[in-house]
């Protein structure tokens, strides 16, 4: 297979190549910037505030030896990476972030955003522990209390409206993202599972929610037209593999990219950057907006939720819809709810029948030798 | 030092032993257990509902194989421990138990209860994320809702005068360990650490609320009495030491008898079965009871809260108190939480000027030689 991405592709690397120079002129024209760690970020309360989100979750080790000096070794190199970024002042998006949107979703994150707040100014989101009768109650007021923080904090009242169209453009952006997950269905599918990946994870750095929409548009137009005169990127004898468990942006190489060298296909990501946080829309015409706002984002299936029949339903659904011939979970290093909750998503794959295979890794590259040989063993046996 | 327990502790390590028949018999006698994994488990509601609350919490490492065919290994050794004693069938307390009682803490113990609840009758309490103006309210929520659940579950009504004098008694309790530690602050002290520690656990196991009291303050005052005669146990030169951190009960001898073998003498305990949770009384006469049982709970400092002042309020206050000449923070395998913040404990130390030294150990003994150096060169160094 070619991993030279594909002319279509080609631009969204750019996009997060020129995303620091996109974020310098945001804030030369008198913009904001807020720094963000998860998809439970209710992005459309940023975005009517005229705050623009940007994603501070660390991919690198570059910056881990530095995290370490404060942070336990045995912990997640997503954390590890981005407070190294932060304590080394070596990424330019946290330095240019005017306020820091931490939430309570894992250990590791909750207690990281402790120390740095210590150097940035960090707003933290208080998440329900799970599913509970109270828990779309206490996040609606988390929700309402983070409004009413960025309105005193820059001094500018957030009208209903401004979330409302908020919510109609970010709808339109996870429409449009869900559309191009999508054409993977399609057997074989129309693209590598790490073209789709990248665009996706850039398309971000566009920040602009009209040019996201723009861009990821003409993506998916181009890939369904190609497809529909005959273009087959993917060979059909390809296995059809779907993607679970943590963020993989800091490990992408030697999983999916080993998976696809390896003569496989990834078909769907449920994970973070994938289908999971696109999966809803927010009720734009909702009585109560911010409510409407606050619900979109807890139906988010994550780990750090107890119990998250969420995530398994959807498993379960995406299994079946993308035709998986067989499921592999990346989870980091030292991920607690993941690793914990991944004897359940065994089970629930031997119920489907579809092979699992479970992989642990952090952002180093000692073991990429080790997973091209387990992933192999792991497709030629499907 | 003598390292065979005085006569006045025996008893206590009886009690510990004779734990399983006391349950056996509270079972014969038409009783009810419930098995509690955490200081946050509102003891007042089991004790009104007449349910003999008892801890959980695995010590020993014998189980932790089997728990791993389902958790991670890598993770807390008190998780897997009580995780594998459940699943292998090896603990009559929880064999016993009509009802286990989990709290969202710690993601571990969050996502383990999961699985335990695939074999045993699992209440999950949900605790708050940490200091929030909501957090009272939604956890006096909760203890409230854990009220009503045990009344359905066990058909009996639980009267606010039951809670009163469930309180009242849990308050006279309370007063007599905090007795007891307290009497370690004389210089010399008046026994070793390890025996207070062993004598504090082994009191949980009388179950009977009354006799917990009478044995301590028996204890108590046999130990002011030794004392005011002139008896001294502990040598005056002993250095001085505040244990921090994680629950210690299945690391006791590799760490606590550690730092007595080399000389030292731990006066005071900061974690789970020592003061942390004995810190603060529930208001009995409160005109909402339900309400000042939650308030109690909440006010325990760990590290599962963001922020944790409470802990580093209270570490500030018993390093002076206790007149500490070194603080060891002894943490678990994979403690996410505890792990992060000893770096502010390790700087909070720093500014009274005290030494500081943190641990970090799972159940096998693999560290014993390497843990006992360690607090020998740290004892030297004070």
């Amino acid at each position: 297979m070619n991993f030279e991405l594909p002319a279509q592709f080609a631009q969204f690397g750019d996009a997060r190549k020129e995303g620091f120079l996109r974020v310098k002129r945001i804030k030369e024209a008198g913009g904001k910037v807020a720094g963000t760690f998860c998809t439970f970020t209710p992005q459309e309360i940023l975005d009517a505030a005229g705050i623009s989100p940007v994603s501070l979750c660390g991919m690198s080790e570059e910056t881990i030896p530095a995290a370490e000096a404060h942070l336990p070794k045995n912990m997640c190199p997503l954390i590890k990476s981005s407070y190294g970024f932060a304590v080394s002042d070596k990424c330019p998006y946290t330095y240019f972030s005017d306020i820091i949107v931490g939430e309570t979703t894992c250990d590791g994150k909750k207690k990281m955003y402790e120390l740095l707040g210590q150097m940035k100014d960090v707003y933290l989101l208080h998440l329900p522990q799970g599913e509970r009768e109270t828990a779309l109650e206490n996040w609606t007021g988390e929700v309402k209390r983070f409004r009413r923080f960025l309105e005193d904090r820059f001094g500018q009242p957030i009208p209903d409206e401004a979330i409302r169209e908020a919510a109609r453009k970010r709808n339109r952006e996870r429409q449009i993202r869900r559309r191009l997950m999508e054409l993977q269905k399609n057997d074989p599918p129309v693209s590598t599972g790490y073209a789709i990946y990248k665009a996706l994870e850039g398309a971000g750095f566009y920040f602009n929610v009209e040019e996201i929409c723009q861009k990821l548009t003409e993506l998916a137009d181009s890939l369904e037209a190609d497809y529909a005169a005959g273009k087959r990127p993917v060979s059909g004898s390809a296995k059809r593999i779907l993607i679970t468990g943590c963020p993989i942006g800091g490990v992408l190489e030697k999983t999916v990219k080993a998976i696809e060298n390896a003569g496989g296909v990834v078909v769907c990501f449920e994970n973070c950057s994938g289908i999971k946080a696109t999966l809803d829309d927010v009720d734009a015409e909702a009585e109560d907006i911010t409510a409407a706002v606050a619900e979109k984002y807890l139906k988010i299936g994550c780990a750090v939720m107890t119990p998250d029949d969420r995530r398994m339903d959807l498993l379960r659904r995406l299994i079946a819809e993308y035709r998986a011939d067989g499921v592999v979970e990346i989870d980091l290093q030292a991920c607690t709810t993941y690793g914990v909750e991944s004897f359940s998503v065994k089970k629930l794959c031997e119920g489907q029948g579809v092979p699992y295979m479970a992989i642990e890794t952090d952002y180093s590259q000692s073991d990429s030798g080790q997973l091209a040989t387990r992933l192999e063993a792991f497709l030629e046996m499907l």
